[in-house]
């Protein structure tokens, strides 16, 4: 049992710094989106029928916010339940981290673009590639740490598909959403509702 | 002893990344609440009196900063008493999280729109609909915890009702607060002095 | 030896998430003290003598950015050597430190405020009033703690005394700090530089 | 074991705190660094083209950005490094790691400022100053905390000379930088590229 306590304090050591630094940008990240909605300056005379008005003006910018947060809890997630399986890491895992947290730490400007020029193409797509990215790149880390035995468990052949189908599925849905960019702009983001299906995949592999 | 300390590393490692996840951001949330004090250009000539003035009438949103910065350390302290007491988490309780924690992030948006337009009921109900959004969402994450035996200790039904009525109470202060918006929008906040009759309730319950 | 690293594992659990907030909210504060420090726009055309001589003018800005995040760095590193003797918490501690916590993230409006009319006695007096809060309040936390039996080691008359000097110190300096904005408010500052003092008095008590 | 044990614990109590304030910064001040990239008010009628040729002119910004986060994940991981093996803290050291701090939480300013007139000799100049301070400072703490002993390894001449070469590579790639800024400021940070070269260093000395 003892051995077992050590094994665990060790592990901690080991990736608990990077966990550190992802936990602190990704909380930021998702704190700072609230900047993208401004209160503002409403000419005199200023009535409740212009501060309801204003508010209903804000609906997209609420929505970004939501869509922005969601899509960040559903990595940082899937972060979490990898790490949690990682028994090491080495320098080319954190560098991969480095690169996916800069893009994490986009987020905000991306949802900014978006929440102020939604119904343009080129927002979207600037919007649906940052998160192509960091679904991506959370691919690449998963895949290096399997590849390279830095994760602390077996991988069955079974339980190895399903998770490389939720990581592959996350970009997949970021390319469709840059797809229905040239159907409707305003209306690409629709895409991300798979994201229901994949949670599905995720509860049958049981992680804990 | 030794599987008592097994015992708590593993509680640690299963639930110890969503309260670094929830810890941030009510940190951040907390701290940009501050965004909303502005130091003003006063126009030429500056005086003392220019400044103090200035600083008189910034005292709203003094008010609202530290109410805000009060009722989000109360929604913490819960969290903090009740994550003391659950000894895993599952993808649910994960979700309810994750949207309390979009509401939470809600808060610097809802307390500069307050701050502003403090005098008019629609921001305030805009500020009391957050904050009761807050309060409901602890409720059902708690609810669902105790009632999904994710929580470690047997809730006696004493307990288990002193709970609920602390886990209530924090939105019926909200609803309180617009009802009070008909009267009076700026002293509607005065609702939630009653948190310090919740206070009382919470220590008969001897919560380490 | 077992039930010494349960204690210590149980000693973690009870304090730790308030030192997480507390971390969180001083990072936070010491970090967006930053945002006082603005690019500017310089009219065109851009000379390398326009951009030297702007970077001059924030002179008192750095000066304050430099003195607000030492000062912030101090408290930090008080609350760090008090906790650590500080072996449980209760409803009245957690209280003292969100108060607490309210002025600290009050900071960076403070520092923004006298970056911009150091030479007023009104910011001036606004800033120290800030310091002497938080300073004060940090006195009643560690009283407090050390007179509810919430500290872990036993307190000896002396340490008592110099540990008591050490948080009065703090406070006083401000107090000077307010007294000296009646001579000179732009140099009212350098009441702070009395820290230095109490360091060497902080040494002779060995801690940690 | 148990006593190993109790060493790990009693390891991270006392340098714990200080990683946490040092996480907390970094994560803060690399997030900052997207407060750099502003959505414009683009005037109407609003484009696709105008805003894709929008993005493109923050092509510099985003240039910055990536360097600013990279180099600031460069520190955080040397620091990572260097505290894995720091057994314990004094006065002197925390004191170090706050004026470092000090410096690492300016790099959002450097940034900004250097995303809108890096073309100029001095904006330039700042920046690789600012970057200079970090690593010297850097440096020393390296130099303190094994020289007094704070060290939990004992060093080999030949891994104390690698050690150091990496900790004074960076401030030299910054002196470098500062050089270029007489040929050319917009090219400056190009010496930064140096980094890889410092890494395979790194390298050869194993470290966890």
């Amino acid at each position: 049992v003892s051995s077992e306590i050590k094994e665990n304090l060790k592990r901690r050591f080991t990736t608990n710094r990077i966990e550190t630094l992802v936990d602190g940008i990704f909380a930021i990240s998702m704190t700072l989106l609230v900047l993208n909605l401004q209160v503002p300056q409403i000419p005199s005379p200023v009535t409740n029928i212009a501060i309801i008005q204003y508010l209903f003006s804000l609906i997209p910018k609420f929505y970004v916010y939501g869509l922005s947060f969601i899509l960040l809890a559903v990595f940082w997630r899937i972060n979490h339940q990898e790490f949690h399986r990682i028994k090491k890491s080495d320098n080319t895992l954190i560098w991969i981290n480095v690169v996916w947290l800069m893009f994490v730490a986009l987020v905000p400007f991306s949802t900014s673009l978006v929440g102020e020029y939604g119904e343009f193409q080129s927002a979207e797509l600037f919007f649906h590639f940052n998160m192509f990215f960091i679904g991506i790149i959370a691919f690449f880390n998963w895949h290096y740490a399997v590849n390279h035995n830095l994760s602390s468990i077996k991988w069955s052949k079974k339980s190895y598909n399903q998770s490389r189908n939720i990581y592959l599925g996350l970009p997949s849905l970021s390319a469709l959403a840059m797809g229905l960019t040239f159907i409707s702009p305003s209306w690409s983001s629709m895409a991300y509702l798979g994201i229901y299906l994949f949670k599905k995949l995720g509860k049958t592999e049981k992680i804990e």
